[in-house]
């Protein structure tokens, strides 16, 4: 592959112009959508819209007049597009650490009949998915059981309450069958807790084809919402009327405004909201969403998101033959699966030196990615997030020629490159 | 009292001037910063500086070179002026519902094993709260007892493990003496909650010098932090290291970077933040708390919010004083205390007929504040905030000429007053 066919790729990609939606830095190519999406062109005139107009001049009243009540539902109805649900089954709100405590405590309460006593989860997963399964399990009886990806299905027995999952892994880029591991886990009387974070906006996901139980997602990655951009939960209609969750907030009563003094869940996934949202906010997270389903008008007949899944393969193919094509005897390692049906929006590449500040060095060049540690199975990551709404083949050629200048002058050995900051 | 008083105690006003950090709509006299605070000048600039800076051009960069993730803490030490908190002991994160969710839970694994079963709150306190409360209890065995509060502190027994109080009541703007209701609740061998919503920004609280155990509060109200904006949560010292809240993200986490499968809760109050947070939301209410921050510089020897204090009594003295003296006769009743020490910075009154119509007709003509159902032991209650930051003598006049010409012309018995709105 070469720079030209890079451009001949440019040229013929019918979602080239999407990359006017969004306001890039010069100088920058970046390949860390993965961790926080670009801005939205739209986003600052909205939100300004937002905060003088809204707050600023119609103050409490906006409530009514502007509609903020219904933020997290109208805005949850534009995500089901993107996820494979219905319109009324998802919600925005809160944190994706928050969610998944909400739906967790929803499935556990599903099982809590059974006996069952396990919630299964990837060795791998993201910590804070861990984190608030291993307080919840300690708190309600259950034990959190931590395995890899390979001892799926077997594992998944009569003991077996919930089954969480991270659908696109945040550090492989690895991704599961949602529909066969979800029909593998209802075979064994298992439910689902999906964590769509590296999933929604970036792949194609199918939630009620899948039959899935529980999804949560985040709304600052692949949906462009702005920095901790509210996030989403959907509840397969089997269930969501049928558990309340604990954060029994006001926004999730039946009747709000009565301010009556017992709890009455609101039907259906109304009751997975909580307290009052960051209007502001939500305002920055409608404008990221709304450039993802910019992307539908390109879908043809093949179904939501399949015109961004398209270019997102062809660019991480592209990514991985132009490495091992250039950057051969350089000790990366390729972790994503070279199988599309198993691979998400992201390339990994490991190197068991280095790769901190190799990817400092990068930074420091304008093509952004980000670093994850490794640990005992797996070195250090490199990690290049593709997203196809503004991101082209020519990028990729160039953040590659970088890389390649990186390795072969060892510029990533500086020693400015080899000081760990607290975030990367 | 005249207009003439009023433009008098208006001229006289050390703090006058500070109406100018805010933008206010034309022909309003806003009443209603208890229930969304008026948009500071400054927060527009701030906002889009965050959104198009921060976000659109320092990417990912902006959580290490614009301290994205130092923003709970560095806004909770502000809030600590406020509330006679120390540096370090506040964070502002989530909504006041799910900090009040984090904190009560704490409280309740600090009284685990002494056998008390009871939460004891007011039957008045803010729905939300209750919601909680009674969903909590009923997962984690205790019971939820309401009381009437002149049951207190005789309803403080050995079977009570916590005391869950909101400062400042919602509907009548009645204040609790959080320092003699502490001091009685541990006598009891009782821990206490207090929710500050009305109260932050608004009156002084003393947290350590009441040595109170747990509070959270809201940053939409007189913080003025915008709508939906991010609550707090404040521990005391003796409580924050010791108990882990069950909402365990990553931002609670002591190394939050080495991404390690298994939580290590931060010490003290970092371990109350969960997932990552709204940075734009955040920077709003910085924007907020600064405002409530420019009074400090009045305070003089008296301690924090003590210039703020006075002006809101003077305030809310002129407003009763007003009402009772032009509005005589049309079944208005003062709800809020007369005594200084037991009133927070609203006046409420109530009305057996025509409170939500009476608070419409004020709306048409710019007076904003808000209507509250009545229950069994209160009628309907038309709610009056008063923010001394913005508001002056002369608006309390103009106020009362306004409610005097609705009830005496019955102009609130037009129909379209008297069709209730899903958001008052």
């Amino acid at each position: 592959m070469l720079l030209d066919d890079c451009r001949a790729l440019d040229a013929q990609d019918p979602l080239a112009a999407l990359r006017d939606l969004f306001t890039l830095p010069d100088g920058v190519i970046y390949l860390d959508g993965n961790s926080l999406g670009v801005l939205p062109k739209a986003a600052p005139a909205r939100i300004a819209e937002v905060v003088t107009k809204e707050w600023g001049e119609g103050l409490i009243r906006s409530w009514n007049s502007a509609s903020w009540f219904d933020l997290p539902q109208r805005l949850g109805d534009k995500v089901a597009r993107l996820v494979g649900a219905a319109p009324g089954e998802v919600v925005c709100t809160d944190s994706t650490s928050i969610n998944l405590y909400k739906v967790l405590f929803a499935a556990l309460s599903q099982q809590a009949a059974s006996g069952r006593k396990l919630v299964v989860s990837e060795r791998s997963n993201f910590p804070t998915d861990l984190y608030i399964a291993e307080s919840m399990c300690r708190e309600r009886g259950f034990t959190l059981k931590l395995i890899d990806a390979s001892e799926l299905p077997a594992v998944l027995t009569d003991e077996v309450a919930v089954l969480m999952l991270t659908h696109v892994n945040y550090r492989t880029g690895a991704m599961h069958d949602m529909k066969a591991v979800t029909a593998a886990a209802h075979a064994a009387g298992v439910l689902t807790v999906w964590d769509l974070a590296h999933s929604a906006g970036a792949v194609p996901v199918a939630l009620n084809d899948s039959d899935a139980d529980f999804a949560i997602g985040c709304g600052y990655k692949y949906l462009n919402g702005g920095p901790g951009a509210p996030a989403f939960a959907w509840v397969n209609t089997r269930h969501a009327g049928k558990f309340e969750q604990p954060l029994s907030g006001w926004w999730g009563h039946a009747a709000p405004f009565e301010f009556t003094p017992h709890y009455r869940p609101a039907p259906g996934i109304g009751r997975y909201l909580c307290g009052t949202q960051p209007i502001v906010a939500l305002a920055g997270l409608e404008c990221g969403l709304d450039t993802v389903l910019a992307a539908e008008a390109f879908n043809g007949d093949f179904g939501p998101m399949m015109a961004l899944r398209t270019k997102s393969l062809a660019l991480t193919d592209a990514f991985i033959e132009l490495v091992e094509q250039r950057c051969a005897g350089h000790g990366l390692e390729l972790v994503t699966p070279r199988n599309h049906a198993q691979r998400g929006s992201q390339v990994c590449l490991s190197r068991t030196e280095g790769a901190y500040a190799i990817v400092q060095a990068l930074i420091a060049r304008g093509v952004i990615g980000d670093y994850r540690a490794g640990d005992s199975q797996m070195p250090d990551i490199l990690r290049f997030g593709f997203t196809p709404l503004y991101l082209g083949f020519e990028d990729v050629w160039n953040a590659v020629e970088h890389l390649v200048q990186v390795l072969e002058t060892a510029e990533w050995k500086q020693p400015a490159f080899n000081q760990k900051n607290a975030v990367t």
